[in-house]
C-alpha cells in the first residue's frame, strides 16, 4: 500500500468528521487534502516520454504505471503483451469484490501523440511538465514556483499526454487511491486496462485481446479519454468516428534542382500534389471523392434528439478559434462530426521561413487523417481515395519508386496505408447507461449531456468486435487541452472533477 | 606575399623548365604542383558558415577572404560596407597595372543558402567539407584519408558554398596567384568583388555600389557563377534571369486541434492553399496568372540563334532526374529559360513522417520563387501573383492578420513580399564578348558557348543601372552541383578548370 505518512498533518482533521461525509465528499477532502502528492506523481509521469514508437521510453512508462497501481493496493497487475516485443503492454490490474457479480473495466492509455517540441511555447517542454496560469491564447505563463502553494482551478498542467491520456489514467488511479483510503465498499468488481499505443491506432490490441478474452470479462467499459462538451458541461458518450490515414508522396527531379537553371522545365512536386488535394473538396468543403458519404448509416431520431439537446457552441467557438465560418456552411460541428471527413494532417516539401533555399524540391508529402461513422469501412474508405487519385490520372506505388517507374509514368503517387479502426456506437437506449449519467448526475450541478458520437477515435470497434464488450465514454479533460498538438494541457479543476467523476462511477451498483 | 616555403621541393623542377613554357601552361603547372595547399584554404573558408543572415559568421568568412587576398599581394584591400552595420561587406582589391588603360572586375559572392543539415548525406555536413568519389546519385562515399595523396579530377568537393560560390571566390584568387607567383605580365587593371549577401537577394548592394562608383569604374565584369553547360562544355553567358519572392501563409484555427473533435468543421489551411496555388498553373504547365507572359521582350535572332547551336540536353537530363516529362510540354530547358517562371520552393503545415500528429493545422505557408526576363518588372511580377490572389477570393494582408481580420474575412492570406532585381542582358553583338570567348577557346579543345541567358539570377541588373557596368557570366561549376540544396558539391576538374579559364581571362588585352 502507498506510504500515507507524508500526509499524516493535513488529514487528522478531516479524519475526525470523515464518518459523517457521505462516500463522494470523502473522495473530495482525499484529493484536496493529498493534491501536492497526487501532482507530484502525475508529473513524474508526464516527464516519460511517451510515444508508442519509442519502445524504450514506453516501457519506462508501463513499468511506472505498474508501481503506480501496486502503490494503491491493485492486485494481479500484470503486462499483457503481443507477439511483438516490441509492443508497448497493456497493463492490468483488478480488484475482486467479495459477492460482487458485475464488473467494470476503466480504460485509458498511457502512450501520447508525438511531439514537435519547436512548436511548444518558449519555456515548455513536452516532458516537463508545468503548471501554467491559462491558456497560450490569452497570453498565459508559467507560475513561478514560489506562488504554487495554492493551486488555483484555472491552471493547467502543459505536457504531452496531460489531457490525452495520462489525466485518465491518474483521475482513475486516484480515484481508486480515495476509495480505498477511505475504505469505502464497491458493489462492483473492478478492472484496470491502461493500453500503450492507442495513439498509433492499437495494432496489437486484437490480438492481447484475442489472448485474454476471460481476464477481460466484463459487463460495462469505461473509456477515460477525450474532452468534456465544449460548454463545459460533463459528458456521456455512447461511440467514437473510426480512423484511417493516408500518406502521399509525390516526386519531383531526383536531386533537388536550383529554381533558376530548371525552373519552368523540371515539373514541381508541389504543384502536383496541391492539385491534388485541391480536387478532394469542393468550395463549399464537401469531400468531392465518389462515394465518399455513401455508406453512411443515419443518426436514429433518439440520437438526433440528443444531438439538437447539446447546447450549441459553433458561435463562440468560431470567435475563440479566430475562425470566420465553419467547413461545410451551414452544418454544425455535431452534425459535422456525424459525418465522414478528410482532414490534411500535414503537408511538407523542402522548407520555409529561415531555411528556405531557391530550389524545385525532390518530393513533397501529406498525411491525410480520415474520419470513419457508423456504416464506413475503414479500408473500403482508403480506398475511395485512392480510387481518386487514380481517377485524377496518377500511377499508385507503394514503395519509392524504380527508375523504370519514375521513366514511365507522368503522374506518380507512393500511397502508404497506415492503420485504422472503424467507428462504433452503443444503443442509446441500454439500460446501464442510465446508470452511469445518474452516477455523474451526483457530482454535477448541471445536466450531464448524453451524445451519440465522439469526434475522435478510440479502438471500441476492436473492443464490440473481439469481447463484443460495452462501452461509454466519459471523458474528462476540458475542451481547449490543445490534444495532439503543441502545448498539450489540461486544466486543474477538470482534473480534480474527473476524480470525483471516477470514484462515482467506482462506486456504481450495476 | 604568401610563403611558398612549403612548396618549393615540388616546384623546383618545374622551375627549370618554366622559361619555355606558355603563360597558361604556367599557371596549369603551378596549380597542380599546389593542389593540397589551394584545397587546404578552400577546405578552410568552406569551414566558416555563411549564411548573410548571420551577421556574425558571415563577417568571419569576409575577414578570412582579406587575410587571403593580402597573402596573395593583392593591394587597396577594403570592405565596402552599407550603412546598415550587419549588411556583410562586399570584399575589394586590386591590381593596378603600371601602363594599362583598361579595368577587369572579377566578381564573386561568398555568401551560401540556407542550409537544412538534416537532409545532407549522411556523414556530410555543410561546413565540414568533404573530398566525395562522385555524385550522390551514383552511390558515393566519402574518401578514406589514406587515398586522398592523388587526387582523382572525378572527385568532388561536398559542402555549402563549393560551387556557390566560394568556389567562384578561389578560382579567382587561385588564378591571380599562379599569374603573380609565375611574374606574368597583365595587361589590365583588375579589380576583385566578392560580396556577401548574393543569395539574400543583395539588399544592400545598390547603396555600397552608390558610394563607390569612382572605385568600381571598370571596362569590363566577369561574373564568376553558377554552373558550366549540362554537356560539359565551357560557357560565356550574357544575362541571367531576375528574380523575386513571395511568401504565401493561410490561417487555419488559432489553436491547433484535434482532427477528430473538429475535422470537417474548422476549415483546413493546406486545403486553402493547396486550391490557390493549384489554380496558379494549368495541366499543361503553364502559368494562369493574368499577364504573366505579357510583357516579356522576345529574343531577337541572334539570340534564338545561340539557344538553338547549344547541345539539346533536355533527354539526357531527364533521364539522369528521373522525370518522365518537362513541365510545359513541347518546351525545351533553353526555351523554358528564357519564359518568366513560378516555382514553388518549399510547403510546411504541421508535421508528416515520424511525427506527424492528427490536428487541423494552425496555418500553411509555401514559399513561391518568380523568375523573370527581359521586359518584367520584379515588383509587377509579384502584383501579378497578389492580383491573382485576390481575384481567387483571398483579403490579403502584410503581417499576422489580427482577431477583427480573421472575423471578417473567410478567405484570408499573409503575402509578404522579398527582395528582387530584374533580369539583365548584355548584348550578344558587343565587341569585348568575342575578345573574352577567344580567352576561353585558347585553353579548351570544345568549342565555348555562347548563351543569352543564365536560369539562375545575379544582381547583373543593380550593376547595370547603378554602375552602367558591361556584365559577362562566366561560370566553372559543373551542371549537377546541387546548388542552393544539399549536397552541394563541385567537381575538381571543374575547379582546376576554373583557375585557368580565370588565369586566362586575367591575362587578356580588351
Amino acid at each position: 500500500m502507498r506510504n500515507y505518512s507524508y500526509v499524516l498533518p493535513f488529514l487528522l482533521c478531516s479524519l475526525l468528521v470523515q464518518a459523517q461525509w457521505s462516500p463522494l465528499e470523502q473522495v473530495r477532502s482525499y484529493r484536496q487534502s493529498n493534491e501536492h502528492l497526487i501532482l507530484q506523481e502525475f508529473f513524474a509521469f508526464l516527464s516519460i516520454p511517451n510515444v508508442a514508437t519509442d519502445s524504450a521510453t514506453i516501457g519506462r512508462n508501463a513499468v511506472y504505471l505498474s508501481q503506480l497501481m501496486k502503490s494503491r493496493g491493485i492486485t494481479h497487475i500484470s503486462f499483457l503483451k503481443a507477439d511483438d516485443p516490441k509492443a508497448p503492454p497493456v497493463v492490468f490490474g483488478e480488484i475482486k469484490v467479495p459477492g460482487a457479480t458485475k464488473t467494470i473495466i476503466f480504460y485509458a492509455h498511457y502512450d501520447g501523440q508525438p511531439v514537435n517540441k519547436q512548436l511548444w511555447m518558449p519555456g515548455l517542454d513536452p516532458f516537463t511538465p508545468q503548471l501554467v496560469n491559462g491558456n497560450r491564447l490569452e497570453g498565459a505563463s508559467i507560475i513561478p514556483l514560489a506562488e504554487k502553494n495554492t493551486i488555483s482551478p484555472e491552471w493547467r498542467i502543459y505536457a504531452r499526454g496531460a489531457s490525452d491520456d495520462k489525466g485518465g489514467v491518474m483521475a482513475v488511479l486516484t480515484a481508486y487511491e480515495a476509495l480505498a483510503y477511505a475504505k469505502l465498499p464497491l458493489k462492483c468488481n473492478i478492472k484496470f486496462f491502461f493500453e500503450g499505443e492507442e495513439e498509433q491506432g492499437s495494432p496489437h490490441l486484437s490480438q492481447i485481446l484475442e489472448k485474454n478474452k476471460e481476464l477481460l470479462s466484463s459487463d460495462l467499459w469505461i473509456i477515460c479519454d477525450g474532452p468534456v462538451h465544449q460548454s463545459g458541461l460533463k459528458q456521456v458518450v455512447f461511440g467514437a468516428r473510426g480512423d484511417a490515414h493516408l500518406t502521399l508522396k509525390v516526386y519531383g527531379p531526383k536531386s533537388p534542382l536550383h529554381s533558376g537553371h530548371y525552373g519552368n522545365w523540371a515539373p514541381n512536386p508541389v504543384m502536383s500534389l496541391a492539385t491534388l488535394l485541391s480536387s478532394m473538396k469542393d468550395s463549399s468543403g464537401r469531400v468531392t471523392i465518389r462515394d465518399f458519404y455513401k455508406d453512411v448509416i443515419p443518426l436514429t431520431d433518439v440520437e438526433k434528439k440528443a444531438i439538437a439537446s447539446a447546447p450549441p457552441m459553433d458561435e463562440t467557438l468560431k470567435k475563440k478559434l479566430g475562425l470566420p465560418r465553419e467547413e461545410m456552411k451551414g452544418v454544425s460541428l455535431m452534425e459535422a462530426i456525424n459525418l465522414p471527413s478528410l482532414n490534411i494532417n500535414g503537408i511538407e516539401s523542402s522548407n520555409v521561413g529561415t531555411i528556405q533555399a531557391n530550389v524545385i524540391p525532390v518530393s513533397a508529402t501529406a498525411v491525410i487523417d480520415l474520419r470513419l461513422v457508423l456504416g464506413n469501412d475503414w479500408k473500403r474508405q482508403q480506398q475511395k481515395v485512392i480510387d481518386h487519385i487514380v481517377a485524377k490520372g496518377f500511377h499508385v506505388v507503394d514503395h519509392e519508386p524504380t527508375d523504370e517507374e519514375r521513366n514511365l509514368f507522368e503522374k506518380l503517387i507512393r500511397v502508404t496505408r497506415g492503420e485504422g479502426d472503424n467507428a462504433q456506437r452503443t444503443s442509446m437506449d441500454w439500460p446501464l447507461a442510465k446508470t452511469v449519467v445518474a452516477a455523474l448526475q451526483q457530482i454535477s450541478q448541471q445536466p450531464v449531456l448524453q451524445i451519440p458520437t465522439l469526434g475522435g477515435s478510440l479502438p471500441l470497434d476492436v473492443l464490440s468486435r473481439v469481447l463484443h464488450a460495452k462501452t461509454l465514454i466519459v471523458p474528462i479533460a476540458n475542451a481547449d487541452n490543445n490534444q495532439h498538438a503543441e502545448n498539450e494541457n489540461i486544466m486543474i479543476s477538470n482534473f480534480r472533477d474527473g476524480i470525483d467523476m471516477l470514484a462515482a462511477l467506482m462506486l456504481m451498483k450495476l
